[in-house]
Parts: structure tokens; sequence; C-alpha cells
């Protein structure tokens, strides 16, 4: 049994798709070549690894090689919006194999609302030709708080019949798997870490959209903190929003000024024809020279409170998504100049500010990845050996 | 050695204290009692763990039970600060067996002041009767930023001679064991939570005295970011600290309007003999008006920031200490009455912003813990058993 427990350990070093001899793994663990052999035959048996071709040989027979087999099971992920949603099937490693998108109401309710993507979810099995035995977890980011513990919603604004509503188990009436929930941003910033920023052990990616939040990765693990509510950024108070009223009650928060609907609201007062988000965007497109300000200045009012984050946390990357990133590099270009003049030389030094590069499907990565690290962990691969 | 090598983590368990028996061990683990059995001889050979009486029988011979031995080595502990240091000698849970206090010149560079730490490290250890062998290692706290990989000092601002001196080297020239350096707002954080809030995943430890800074503790983590500079509270921009200039040469720092020395300042503008905090808190607890509401209104400065803080990291608890938080309830109603007015109702429904009950502890507490975490480490316990 000493032998099996660690197996869960030894698979860590295959997460990065480098294929290994048995005499690396040897080396790099410390562990003797018989272990090692153990191990991995374990590990081949749960189908996790398996050859990966041969190795070059410094004479005699070339060592066999073995890898990660991340095609061995497939894992759903869902990118739930307040009026659209992605439905991607990805193999254990997060490769996109093929996804889904459709309009949706958020307001409709769970039911309505998770039917139409276990629909999505069932489409998306069939055309692939996997089946639903071979799921190994099913990840779902939602547009509102959720309790990661249970993954049920807790009082979300802008989803009317959810709060507190049993989401892993309502799909779990569809499909006989590990159901794992969280908010949008979160999984967005997992799904950008684990694909650009795999390095990073300290990063925070913030959405500038409708509404305005962030996933904090301290450490190398997302934070979410007492509470769940980590990384609720729109409602920290910002200087130039002295006067103006929030959806949330309070005077001068963040998203009262530099969300979409701000600032369309801003620029409608002036006389242009902006509704929401998009439209600002179709005016930054367009050249229009009071949309590129507007956007710049909200850039600049994001980069006031993540001035403070970079004090307290020092992060190595921030990461700027969400739909109002689209608008190129006059959003960044004012959060970089706020930050940079405002925090210590030495706590941002080295730190780069960027755009999204997983973009619309950083929310789908961010899923998938959520339910790889959780059965991919050493403790479940450990527990999958000795059951 | 399978399971030798798990015998780390066995080890864990026993760190809250508690006596168990080899049957309650099995059932907590899901271990063979056979395998337990093994494991706790390993961990009695190397003197961390013993006997501790024997339970309560269901009938037959009285099962017996075993527990940590913290006494089995002794822990050196530094606090030094600008102009004091206090040591003291614990055992490895962090018990306070001695300590010695003494004024020092941080400016005297980096010779004179550890070698005074030295001489009283001696003396403790000879009036204790413990021998320098029996040290499982050496903890400092420097009032500077330390990059902590290597215990050398980075450009700390009021420490000349300091900046990438070798102070475990030097250290290790005297004593033949591991030194572990960080700075001293870092240590008092994880004093802070080792002794009283070891539940807290999610903390922050603020410093108000001559400077400002902060402890964060994430996930159960102490963070300390990409380049060591988490934390960093005092030279973050609050909206009171408009024209005034802060010696980082930045406009506006917290630390420029809230710390000892600059309510001093403002106090002394306004005709009152004050020079330091020292004398702005004799002023308080003199009961003067003009003072308390300095200290009233620093809080609030600090609350400020703290506010950020509670949305982006959502912690269960926030701790104020350093000198000005002596000053009793008035620094901490000022952070308070910020911070719940300005933060999510969720964020705050409970968080706990109490005075730090280590005080002047709180930074020989944490240095201690720091090497208690690094020295029972499952790791290093398993390395030692398999050396």
């Amino acid at each position: 049994m000493g032998t099996l427990t660690r197996a869960g350990e030894l698979f860590q070093i295959f997460r990065d798709g480098q294929a290994r001899t048995r005499a690396e793994l040897a080396e790099m663990t410390g562990l003797a070549r018989s272990t090692v052999a153990a191990r991995l035959d374990a590990l081949t048996a749960l189908g996790l690894i398996g050859p990966a071709g041969e190795a070059l040989s410094s004479g005699g027979r070339p060592p066999s090689r073995v890898a990660f087999k991340p095609a061995s099971a497939v894992i759903l992920a869902a990118d739930i919006g307040a009026t659209h949603m992605l439905v991607g099937l990805t193999d254990l490693s997060g490769r996109l194999i093929d996804e889904r998108r459709a309009g949706t109401d958020i307001a409709g309710g769970p039911e309505v609302v998770l039917d139409q993507m276990v629909e999505l979810a069932t489409q998306l099995l069939a055309a692939s030709g996997r089946s639903s035995g071979e799921l190994a977890g099913i990840g779902i980011g939602l547009p509102g708080p959720v309790e990661h513990s249970s993954g049920k919603p807790t009082n979300p604004p802008i989803m009317p019949g959810w709060d507190r509503f049993d989401v892993p188990g309502y799909i779990q009436g569809s499909f006989d798997t590990q159901v794992l929930v969280d908010n949008d941003v979160n999984i967005m910033a997992l799904g950008e870490r684990a694909a650009f920023w795999s390095e990073a052990q300290d990063l925070l990616f913030v959405k500038v959209a409708t509404g305005i939040g962030s996933g904090v990765v301290c450490g190398g693990l997302l934070q979410r903190g007492a509470d769940g509510t980590a990384g609720d950024l729109g409602h920290i108070r910002v200087p130039r929003g002295s006067g103006v009223f929030c959806r949330c009650g309070n005077e001068g928060c963040l998203e009262a000024i530099a969300s979409g609907p701000a600032i369309a609201r801003a620029l409608s007062k002036a006389g242009l024809p902006a509704v929401d988000g998009e439209e600002v965007l179709s005016l930054v497109r367009a050249g229009n020279v009071q949309a590129i300000q507007a956007i710049r200045q909200a850039g600049r009012d994001v980069g006031d409170v993540l001035a403070t984050c970079v004090s307290m946390l020092n992060p190595a990357v921030i990461v700027i998504g969400g739909s109002l990133a689209a608008a190129g590099e006059h959003l960044i270009a004012g959060v970089r100049e706020v930050v940079y003049s405002r925090s210590l030389p030495l706590a941002t030094s080295r730190l780069q500010i960027v755009q999204s590069r997983a973009a619309g499907e950083a929310g789908v990565l961010g899923a998938s990845r959520m339910v790889s690290d959780h059965v991919l962990s050493a403790a479940r691969i450990d527990a999958a050996l000795n059951s």
C-alpha cells in the first residue's frame, strides 16, 4: 500500500505533458527504480499514462518513455453568462475538442438554463463520439456568487430563482459524474493561468464588462476568502465615483463608473448613441475620440483599485479580460498609467499588465481546469487506486 | 521505504498537541494498524513523539497514547527592530521558555547587531540549560524587506550596510543550524495566527507604528508575492494624503499621514508636545481630545485601504498591531468605522477586526513558527527519516 498511495504524487510530474523514462523519473524523485516501475504500473492501469515512444539510447535496447494520456477521459466545461452560454468538451489536459454556443436568459431560472446546457453537452458528446461514461467530471461557471464547496449560488443579484439551487444535484440527474461550480471570473482566472501563465504563482484576472470582478491567484492557488467573496473588485469605492450611486446601494463603486453600461450612460448624456458596452466598443472602433477617452478613463479608474492590489499582493501578472478589454490597448493603457505611477518600484519592476489571450474561451478552459485539478490531484488518484 | 516516507504526514496530526491512541490514528487516516505502528516508531526514534499516558479502556489492558514532544528541541527566535531587539527561546510548539530584550541601533550595521543577537541567544541557552546542539533552527525578523529564500535584506531603507548581507551565513558562524529570515510584519502575522487564530485561513496582520505594513495570510499560507513585497500597505495612496509627500518620494502615502511620526507632526503643528508615536500615545492616555481625534482619524485612513483589501481578499480576521494599536480602541474604532461602512455586507458579515493579542511578542512567536513550520513539515521529517 505504501507504494501505491504515492502514485498520485508521481503523476503530478506528468501534467506538463513531457514524456519521461523510468531512469529520468528515478533521478527526479529519488525513488528506487523498482518503486517507480510499480507506481507507473498503477497509473497505467488507471489509463492516465501510457507508452510514448522510445528515448535516445546510449547503447543497447533504447529505454521506453511514458507520458500523460489526456485523451483517456473527457471533461464538459460550461461558461454560463447572463445572455449566452458556451459549452466545451475538453480532454484531461484542457485541450478543447469541440464547443457549442447558444443564447440564453439567466433570469429564466436554473432548470431552463441547465436543461439547455445539458442539451448542448449531449450534442457535444455525440458529435465527438464519446460516451457519458468517459466523463471525468463537469465544470460550470455562473455569473454570480457561488458557494464552491456545495456548488450552490448564494444571493446572486442577476439570477432570480437560483439562490441556493443545487446545481450539481440537478446536473447529476442527467450525467452521473462529479459537478463543480464556481463564479465566472474565478474560472476565467484559472483558465487564463492554465493556458498562458502556468509559471505565475501570483496572478490577478480582472473582468471588465457589464460588471467588474476579479479572480485572485496567490501562491499558485485560486483564493476564495473566508466567505467566498474574494476578488469582488466592482464595489470598491474610487475617488472619481463620488456622488455616483451603484445598484448595490453604496456610493462611488468602481462598477458604477467604469463598467460597460456606466460608460455608455456617460457617453449617451454627451449625445452619443450608446446604450451598452457593445455600442461603446463600436464607437471606439469607429475612432470616436470621446469614446476612446471614456474607455481610457475607465482603465485609470480600474488602475486606481489595482494599484492597491499590487501593493498588497505583489502579483507577477495582471490579466485584463471581459468584453471591454476587446477595446484593445485603450483600456489597458489607462490601467498601466495609474498602476505604474502609483506603486512602489520593487512591486512593479517585473509586473506585466496584459490583455486576456484566452479571451472568450477563458471561462471554458478554466471550468475544465477546475475539474482536472480536482480529479487529477494526488489525493484523488491515490483514493482511486486504493478503492 | 513507502511506509517511512509518509511518517511526516502522520506527524502533522500531532501538531495540535492532542494525545492519541494507535486505534484513533488508524481511524483518522484509514491506514492499517501495523502501518500506523511502524510510522509512530519512526517518529519516536526522531524524538518528535512519545508516550502520553493511558487512554480509557473498554476492558483489558488500557491502550497507550502518544503525543507530540515539543521539548525535544528548541528554537531561537529574534525580533530585531530599528532601536530594540527581543530574542526568545521556544520549544517546537512555540511555547516561550525565556526571553532577553536589549536596545540596539539597526544603522550600526549587520555585524554589530547580529553579534548582539548571538550574545543574547548564548545567554538564553546557558540560562535554560540547553545546548546549541539541541537547536532545531533560528528564526529572525528584520525591519525591512528580505528575500526570504536567501535570508538577505534587499534595499532596506532604514538599514545602512544590510543590503544583500548574508544573515544566515553570518549567524551560522556561531550556531551550526538552519537560519530563516523574513521581515518583521510577516513574522508578526505568523505569530499572531499561530497563537490565537490557527483556525483562520485568511488573515491580515496590520502593524501601525513608525512605519505601516502588513502580513497577508491567504488560504492558510503567508503570501510574499512575486518579488517578496506583498503586504506593503504603507505606500498605498489615500484620499486624505493629497499634497502630503512621503519619504518614499511619492505623494499621499498612508504612512505619510497615519504613522506615529506623521500624527506627531500634525499634533506638534497644533502646538502639542509630540515628536514621535510614543508621545502621541502619552497624550492619548492623558485624555487629550486632539490626540484622540488624530488617532481615530489615522484609523479611518488605515480603514480606507483595508476596505479595498477586504473586498479583494475577504479575510476572516484583521489584526491591528504595532505600537499605535496600544492606544486601545481609538485606532481600531476608526478602522472599523470605514471598513464596515464601505465593504459589501457578505464580506463583512463575519469579519472580526481586533487588536493584537500577541502584542510585543508577536514577532518572536512568529519567528519561532517560521522555523517550526519548516523543520516539522512532512517533507523535512521524511527527509530526516530517509537520510
